[in-house]
């Protein structure tokens, strides 16, 4: 499982603070936090700035996180620029968050993947939006896939997202989703998934207990690479029982390593 | 989800004692704990004691759990005099646990279910044992199936147990569970199934975690009955949220009532 760590986030108050204010050591302090707690990778997203700030503040974001730790970023943006901006300093290889079947951001994103040799959220929507059932979901996902690969892009660069809603206004999202990943990579052999783990609660009391159960549902099905809160031991502890008991940990290495360093302790 | 209590088995120190000295207050107490807790069924075992002595202790433990709580109970014994002892005064719609494919017990216990119109856990596994692969698991499953359907048995009453096994020692054992309660579910529509949660992490170390990630992909797989204790409310919270996700709770209603009742506050 690829852990992406999300708390680099200036929807956060005091991220948004930090990159503002240009301020080295929060943003350094947040970067160890998440390396240490088991992230893989980190996202780093600086949208709550002003599309003409946004590039700049992406490019020093991106820097100052990759002095900290010496890990692949997940650059996040719809802007395009701001992507630029963060790709041409980033260090080793990036993944890029993200493209999706919309035609604008198809076409300006791609020439960002192709030309970094980036990895890349893919989102399963198109110009129609996000797809209403699964069987459009499986069409506009396919979609995607068969254009990024046309294009050159090798299928396992590919992070596919189903984009899961929330169960409160969407009953059967959980279901779709689960079909939509299990399709797709029957489909797309190699093929990586990501998602959230929060989005699915959204609307909902206690949503620690829905948002666990579908990380373990999901990682069954497929999903592969999360964005999520590093310091959530127990949601890490979860995903590693989850690929014991589902053949992805051979003879529970994984779990049993996990256990002596400490981390199911929770 | 039908919650089975599984406290009252003499296979604990404390309830050993309590059946053997007659305590009735302890194992009164011991009922309305797990009443409180969400049980809707209390299983009830004194397996400990001598084969000679275990039909009339199952006659006093039934009666004294019964006068505690009106619930129905799960009367849990390989031997067909406990079971028919405790069926005797036992009140209301019974759980016989358990028939099996092993001739012996089948022939034994059947008459039981026939007479007390019970319900029944149904163990997969015939006279060459537990089944080695899922293939042989629905084979013998079906046979013990078609069986008691021959013998007049509704399918509605069979609660049906998989049997896994440790993950240590089977490493595909929850796979092919998961398959078994599929392809049963499918073939026998209306069927129930029933699993203990904690063999599947024996061996392993922080065994919570591996129980619970069973749990999710169980319930999601067609588990609707478990045997567990009902103490542990954060598995309660986990089932629950489990069957909101996959379209078991129309409109949450259940978790919603749960997080009301003050059940998800774990």
């Amino acid at each position: 499982m690829l852990i992406i760590g999300e708390k680099i986030n200036s929807t956060r108050k005091s991220v948004d603070r930090a990159v503002r204010e240009r301020d080295h050591k929060a943003i350094a302090e947040l970067t160890v936090k998440q390396a240490e707690a088991g992230a893989g990778m980190l996202d780093v997203n600086c949208g709550t700035l002003d599309a003409a700030e946004e590039p700049e503040t992406m490019e020093w974001l991106v820097q100052v996180v990759q002095e900290a730790v010496d890990m692949p970023l997940c650059i996040d943006s719809p802007n395009p620029k701001a992507l630029a901006a963060g790709l041409a300093v980033h260090k080793g290889r990036p993944m890029i968050n993200s493209i999706s079947g919309e035609t604008d951001r198809f076409n300006q994103v791609l020439p960002l993947v192709k030309q970094y040799g980036a990895q890349v959220v893919a989102l399963g929507l198109d110009d129609n939006g996000i797809p209403a059932d699964r069987e459009k979901a499986i069409t506009v996902g396919s979609a995607l896939v068969d254009k990024l690969v046309a294009e050159g892009v090798a299928v396992q660069d590919i992070y596919f997202d189903p984009l899961v809603r929330s169960l409160a206004t969407s009953p059967a999202t959980v279901v779709d989703t689960l079909t939509v990943m299990e399709t797709l990579g029957a489909k797309y052999p190699g093929i990586h998934f990501v998602s959230g783990l929060s989005n699915v609660s959204f609307g909902l009391p206690e949503r620690r207990h829905l948002n666990r159960a579908y990380v373990v549902l999901s990682v069954a099905s497929g999903l592969d690479a999360v964005i999520m809160d590093p310091m959530d031991q127990i949601m890490q502890a979860l995903i590693s029982a989850t690929e014991a008991l589902v053949q992805k940990d051979r003879f529970c290495l994984s779990y049993i390593k996990a256990f002596q360093s400490g981390k199911l302790n929770v």
